[in-house]
């Protein structure tokens, strides 16, 4: 049995100050739940339809009716366990390596789905400015199909972390080098921008090494490239060589 | 001023069965609606909240209260216009050049991603199961952001297309060859499979030449690449040759 408190906080988790007030996020499903339990998160509690994760003791989970999870559940249509996970401490990032800088992606689809890329990619660290959309949205968490437990997110000041790095920090522009032709490196920050403005004027004057991915329609008219598709396309090119 | 039928009528369009009775779809937005405009498809009728399109004569177009057009759109925010199109016969796809084929690709989101990057990537044809996402819904019309005016999308069993077509034919298969190391072709069909279940075994028997992204996690329980991200890298793959 679950509480008419219980249920009314958990859903409350759908929205970011109720996320901040509580330290706690929501995963649901089975396959994303179990990728975090097996990481770094702290599992809160499980709620779950059927007897389902053996392995977690019975104090740390409640079976549950389809109508209890429904009224938790971010998902248009719920599924059979929902997870509540403690929000850790802010990752720190460390500059070495690939790293990708996000400016302001505020999609939280398009933020899931770089995560799940990054960690196709073997990319283990993500640097976000504070205006990106918020790691621990639902639609976010479920997005990475359970990568953000092998990715590391942290949310700077991204226009003091770039001002401050040593690592050479590439962004993708319309007049950049055409990335197929183009020396790309094994460390670097790869910064990209906004769904709507692209890079900010700001983070643009801090991005020394422009890059660009060629268009190959004949028509001049066709729209930019989605962020999330932009960036598979931009590891793709970095990891091949 | 637009009736109480004709608002019934158009947001009734949000459903495929409406949209077959009526022969008609919806866009939304200056760009989309642009983009449409200029092309192939047929202005029905255009619905503005204030005075824009001055191209269009006064008999095709209506002004409306941001009241009704919330009644009208399929967008969670209204945008300030919306248009009615006809919906054109099923194209008819020629076997040549680059062809992307849809196994079952179910998110409307994806279908609009994909159409959006074969734009970009000058692929001019887009083959689908009938169990793909419908090109007219209206998620997909707005995913698209216009590129559907160029790109042309049939519907077929695809099973008998492919065993029919004398192009090679790729897929991307865990066990593929590496597409950084293989020959691509300049002309051929690539299946994408379904969001869950990769593709279906009766079009993978017809599925020749077996490609695959490598992973560069180094854990291995990374879930695989989303559909319309894994489109992005093969596609530029194919193309940077």
């Amino acid at each position: 049995m679950v509480s008419k408190n219980q249920i009314k906080l958990i859903s409350s988790l759908h929205q970011k100050k109720f996320r901040a007030v509580h330290g706690l996020f929501i995963a649901e499903g089975i396959k994303v739940i179990s990728e975090l339990i097996g990481s770094q998160f702290e599992l809160e509690h499980l709620y779950v339809t059927e007897p389902l994760f053996p392995e977690i003791p019975v104090s740390g989970k409640t079976m549950i009716s389809e109508t209890d999870l429904k009224k938790m559940s971010a998902l248009a249509t719920a599924n059979n366990a929902l997870a509540v996970f403690k929000i850790p401490a802010s990752a720190d990032i460390t500059p070495s390596g690939l790293i990708v800088a996000l400016d302001d992606i505020r999609d939280p689809g398009n933020l899931g789905t770089i995560i799940r890329l990054c960690d196709w990619f073997g990319i283990a660290q993500i640097v976000c400015s504070q205006e990106t959309a918020d790691l621990y949205n639902p639609k976010v968490v479920q997005a990475t199909m359970g990568s953000m437990a092998r990715v590391k997110v942290g949310y700077v000041n991204l226009g003091d972390f770039l001002a401050k790095t040593k690592l050479p920090v590439f962004g993708t522009f319309m007049d950049g080098d055409n990335i197929y032709k183009t020396d790309l490196a094994t460390e670097g920050i790869i910064v990209m921008g906004n769904e709507a403005n692209g890079i900010s004027k700001e983070i643009e004057k801090l991005t020394k090494r422009r890059i660009a991915i060629p268009r190959f329609g004949t028509l001049q008219q066709t729209e930019s490239l989605n962020v999330a598709t932009a960036t598979a396309i931009i590891l793709s090119e970095f990891r091949r060589n």
